[in-house]
């Protein structure tokens, strides 16, 4: 995490999201027959795109994350590309997260860490839902020890769905945080929290120089009310040393002024956009564009949100 | 649910879980070497076991599950192995789950959902995480509506970490559920049952011939405690539209009278068993062990887990 804490201090909070889908090629024509989008020729075009948005981006991306479902989709040729897409951004000396959203107990969760931590899909970070238990987060941390690796946990996202099971009111007796007085209303906290709290445990056992743990949180915003933008600042607040990955930017209505609130001392999160990035190209097509057309215009859209949140945090 | 429902009819409980490692196979000593576990041979080699496995139980086993971690552990050559297995028990006609427990929402839950109901990594059930809410869950419906598929829904795990989050107490004010009363200590669900509403809702909207959901849940048994064995009754009783896939019997401990608490009327449920299973071989080998061997003795083990069950409902 100290590595990616660097990256953001000289490189901005960007983080490029490669959930890179056929149509969002200026190529996509070309693969819009039946069928023809699950091809191993689709898998090649993506890898193309990917790497000029890559190469396009090096010095002004904090880290990439790619988001494995666009490649599973594809199939064998898609998890191909996939491998490709992580070995060509650790090639280049950039950090890459891979969204993988893994989630199992005890040995099956140790191949997947091994899985994603080693071999074909080798990354620098992985995403995880905490769902299970901590048993099924601890087998990542000892690879992560070892390679010197790390995670984010899914902790607080901001779609809709978020209502049904993370923001539950988990009944807790007072006593059990405070030794004394009954239980009063309100008394209580989100599932979210009990969450945070083991991660920030985890943390705290063991901090990187720049005061995060190896394992952060994914949390996201929901600009919708000013209630939200006030838990954001109490979820920063109460996590001080959770590195936060920070979805939603752009395409899903975030904005810089949210994204600024879950930032600790102008760090300590990195801000994931992908469709906003990858897409910027169609805006400004006129009928030839190309992957270099589409890298410029991702460079372009991925600086314009570097600075906006550089802005928002000044 | 129907198919599942009559070849749980025909075949009995018993689910063969192909959570196949190199170090499982009578071949194990060929991949030893550092590094070799994870060769294309090794995949290669782990396919030939499969096969041998499927062949000799497709008449005794209700469907088969096949751990993804796995195989994704070995990368690209595992997937292929993957894909290659799912491929051969749908040819041979069985039913296959794929134990993915994915979640992500929206259009990654789509993609996801694409990936495991169509193409190279075709299954008939899915296993799917419920944690980032039920817009994660959605997404799935739609596919298995259209191409006559299903999922079991993580409700209720029996490892130790089932404890920090899905069993937290729900705060649940009397008023939610009875309108009169003012709420009592105990009064309180846990996050499982907070699933297993919404998944038993799912189901009634929509229900197969033999009164099951096209989503049913994982359910795990605890055997350890009377109040575990008196909760997993009253599950069954609770969620009577939905199938359980229960994991556990055999190296995780669970056993046969413990199982039927889950099932309904002899039916409802399929059981889970991979190593007790694959690695049945081990205990009758006297050193000249092969597939046909191993996949003899795997044959005996299901037989007589399968006939446990039929036993313990009777």
């Amino acid at each position: 995490m100290d590595k990616l804490y660097e990256s953001v201090k000289s490189r901005g909070h960007v983080c490029i999201g490669l959930d890179t889908a056929v149509d969002y090629l200026p190529s996509s024509a070309a693969f819009a027959t039946a069928g023809a989008s699950a091809t191993p020729e689709a898998a090649k075009a993506i890898f193309d795109f990917n790497k000029a948005i890559i190469d396009a981006s090096l010095d002004i991306a904090a880290c990439f994350k790619v988001q494995i479902a666009y490649y599973e989709e594809l199939g064998l040729a898609g998890l191909e590309c996939y491998a490709k897409t992580l070995e060509y951004i650790r090639k280049k000396g950039a950090l890459v997260i891979a969204d993988i959203k893994r989630g199992d107990i005890a040995d099956t969760a140790e191949r997947y860490a091994r899985a994603h931590f080693d071999g074909d899909f080798e990354a620098d970070f992985v995403t995880l839902t905490p769902f299970l238990g901590m048993d099924s987060i601890e087998p990542w941390l000892e690879w992560a020890d070892k390679k010197g690796k790390g995670a984010f946990v899914l902790m607080r996202t901001s779609n809709k769905g978020r209502k049904d099971f993370q923001l539950q009111k988990i009944a807790v007796r007072k006593t059990q945080r405070e030794p004394a007085g009954p239980q009063e209303p309100g008394d209580s906290i989100v599932l979210s929290d009990v969450i945070g709290e083991k991660l920030s445990g985890l943390a705290a056992a063991k901090c990187g120089v720049h005061g995060y743990g190896a394992f952060g949180a994914v949390v996201g915003i929901d600009t919708s009310s000013a209630e939200e933008r006030n838990e954001a600042i109490a979820i920063r607040a109460r996590y001080p040393n959770l590195f936060f990955l920070i979805p939603g930017y752009g395409a899903q209505g975030g904005a810089a002024d949210d994204v600024a609130l879950l930032l600790n001392k102008g760090n300590g999160g990195v801000v994931n956009a992908s469709r906003s990035i990858l897409k910027a190209w169609q805006s400004g097509a006129s009928g030839g564009a190309d992957n270099d057309f589409a890298a410029k215009a991702a460079r372009e859209a991925a600086i314009n949100m570097r600075d906006a949140i550089r802005k928002a945090i000044s």
